[in-house]
């Protein structure tokens, strides 16, 4: 989609640690980095996995082009020396990404510090991948998780996001309308996201519209008669009330031309009140089909009011809220080395030392086991590849080691092979397929967790086993420094 | 930058707008739009407006690809009806921008219903100019004004941006990155925002370095050899104390090789503190020049509450809170018709109406008027071009109209030309030149109106006659519907 390489998509630290590798030809030694977020997003009880397509279309076209290379080769440090050699950017010019990626799917359930992805081959490949990695996934992930929560305030009305205008930016917009569809919305207003991705598009006329007529009516008829079948009337330019009874007068005299009025739209004044006034004078009228959708800086809480309130809303747009994650714009994943291979090829592990253990790093090849009790998920262990894991075992939680889990029944391991050596070797789903997923996890999470604050927190941990060696790394990382 | 046409980078209702606006026969009627937001961002007392140029340039592409129009052509309403007739494609691929367009220019102090941007010409290429402008300027002006914010916070030290993996996608990095410089950020870590916009970048090593080797101290030794002069400690990964005494260490053992230790840095604990013992322990080993660096979830807020604990710290990094306006991280920007002219070609006012006759939107063709009492800008009066201005005029605040104020001495009219029938017949300045002019702008606003919280309102407000224009319209709306 860009005509730009993206290959400088990343923080300058990067390329430096990546010139340093090289300079100390340890470029090409095995490394493993995984990528976790640490908070639950919303203060809610789960995330949504999302941004894997995008990421591997990213590395599959990544390379420096020509005037990235130019462009590196003019940048100094402050006293005027060349920040990388020639022959580093000869170097980075024959890129060619050979790592193993292993990936959560896209829709699926995710928590705290459980890998979404992880990433193994030479360190310089590797380090390169984690600025535009986290940039892309944090932010899908982030939403895809909004879109959640707001697609299960408003169940069973769909939602259609129409963020675009309040997104962060062009990317904002497009990938806010993929993740918001891999969440649960049904459809978007964002043209380019149907294009790209094949997501149903809707949309028919703003205040605008009905401006530029000298009278409201006009406005209608012109439009009805134009959109016969599909007509949704915004009906609140002057008067929410007098506008939905022009709506009907438009829809009564065309009603023999074929025409229907298909929904009327509200966009300001109280949603409650109005839908249910609205809805008994389209019902007075005889004009029970026609639907009621509504807009207005909504977001699942003030959905979840307007229903309690009564409201007779029959579908949501949601926007700014939807694709900014307005009350947590960020997903505050990380990116971490956790192994590497010593001058003789054996792994070491690593870990980040944090004033809490809890928030050390967590060290060596992870994968993750997910719990089935044939409704519900019962939890997950984190484990590591080198050390394997028995049929039945124990999981610490590593916030509250108390707390732990004796994990049995039926499972999965949730990392698949995405990439082997550079090369793709899963099957990137649709994105239906990839929202049909996402409803199939929310059904197997218990009700509790779905809460929207302070839910049940599902259980996640570390095997028993795994979390010794943690804590022993820890301890002796300790006494050191 | 885009490979991908962005002529669909809109809401679908602007273009099923356009197409009954081209069935009505009216398409080519001329139209004013004006784009403004009306809630002060961030709670604060000023914005600084950003993004014309990405949207100059997104104008200046902007064309129906056959893609595009073969994309459309494949939508359908809900009974399988296409959506758009073969002659309305045709029509769309024959898109050459013939609107007038004026603006504020990048790096102006902007205030609540002030337009940012007027567009004016035929009413199909206005209404298509809604949903790209919002998204680009609204993402724009809002980071350009949490990074005048910021720095203000952090002045005199310099800010440098750092948000790229936690940004709202690809280009809710890039564009961040370019609104960041324009609010008063020296640098970012952005090696393609340095590329595309020659912002200077910055940059040394993470925490994955560190650990890449056996010992922190190898790693830092390593990294001084390769780095000598540009050389930034992160030094955090284990324990910060003991990391600084390690990178002093290594700093003495290479000072007669002509390494200098440019900075440490600091990504987590408690800055204060740290910063305090940290610069102790560097002054005295001597290392009085050696700057400390500070990143972690910093803002304003905890920039200022920092430096009044006496934090040593000399240069701030700044992410997440930055690049997403974290507390806010959408403009409310709206663009809206406010004039149309009729079938004689003569202008109709046109407003919508609101409850509160304040959230009413400005009719006419409009134009700001700053006055400037020689050192502070004293305030805003904005005027409908049509109806022209007295040198001496009162202006009154349009959500307290009791609050008027008597305009009179230096000013200014702030939109400038920017297009003439699609034309460019404005130089766009450069991004340093646009940050000098923030910084300006800045220094003119008194100092009460840039607190943080709550500060002094600046004034802002219609001119008399045209006021009561509004006023009129309004009533005469109400009336009406």
């Amino acid at each position: 989609m860009y005509r730009q390489s993206l290959a400088l998509l990343t923080d300058l630290y990067q390329l430096t640690m990546v010139y340093g590798y090289w300079k100390a030809g340890i470029a090409d030694r095995q490394a493993v980095f995984h990528l976790n977020f640490r908070r639950w997003p919303f203060q809610g009880g789960f995330a949504i996995a999302a941004g894997l397509e995008t990421a591997v279309r990213f590395i599959q076209a990544l390379h420096f082009s020509s005037s990235d290379l130019t462009y590196l080769d003019t940048l100094t440090d402050s006293n005027g020396k060349k920040l990388f050699e020639k022959a580093f950017l000869d170097f980075l010019s024959r890129f060619s990404f050979s790592c193993d990626i292993d990936a959560l799917e896209e829709g699926s359930l995710v928590f705290p510090y459980e890998p979404l992805i992880r990433v193994k081959g030479p360190i310089w490949q590797a380090q390169l991948m984690e600025s535009p990695l986290l940039n892309l996934i944090n932010f899908q992930t982030l939403i895809a998780t909004k879109s959640a929560r707001i697609c299960l305030a408003a169940q069973p009305n769909p939602v259609i996001e129409f963020g675009m205008r309040r997104a962060q930016g062009i990317d904002g917009a497009i990938s806010a309308s993929r993740a918001a569809f891999i969440g649960g919305c049904v459809a978007t207003s964002d043209v380019i996201a149907g294009k790209l991705f094949n997501i149903p598009v809707r949309g028919t006329h703003a205040h605008s519209w009905v401006m530029a007529f000298e009278e409201e009516k006009e406005a209608f008829e012109t439009f009805a008669k134009i959109m016969p079948t599909n007509c949704v009337m915004l009906i609140d330019t002057y008067d929410s009330i007098e506008g939905v009874k022009k709506a009907i007068a438009v829809a009564k005299s065309l009603k023999n031309k074929g025409f229907e009025l298909s929904g009327v739209r509200l966009d300001s004044g109280d949603l409650a009140r109005l839908s249910i006034e609205i809805r008994k004078i389209l019902d007075e009228a005889s004009f029970y089909k026609t639907q009621i959708m509504a807009s207005n800086e909504l977001d699942e809480y003030l959905i979840r009011d307007l229903k309690q309130q009564g409201a007779r809303i029959d579908v949501w747009g949601v926007g700014t809220h939807l694709v900014t994650g307005k009350d947590q714009p960020a997903l505050d994943g990380v990116y971490k080395l956790s192994a590497i291979q010593d001058s003789k090829g054996i792994w070491q592990d690593r870990l980040k030392l944090s004033e809490q253990s809890a928030k050390s790093t967590n060290p060596g090849i992870l994968q993750i086991r997910r719990f089935f009790d044939g409704h519900f998920y019962s939890g997950d262990a984190i484990y590591d590849e080198t050390m394997g894991i028995e049929k039945n075992c124990t999981a610490i939680n590593p916030i509250d080691p108390n707390n732990q889990l004796e994990c049995t029944g039926e499972y999965e391991d949730l990392l698949k092979p995405v990439m082997r050596k550079g090369e793709l070797v899963y099957y990137l789903p649709s994105l239906p397929e990839i929202q049909s997923h996402t409803l199939q996890e929310l059904r197997r999470l218990p009700p509790e967790m779905e809460r929207f604050l302070n839910p049940q927190p599902y259980f996640f941990g570390l095997e028993r086993a795994y979390y010794q060696k943690k804590i022993k790394l820890i301890r002796q990382l300790r006494k050191k420094s």
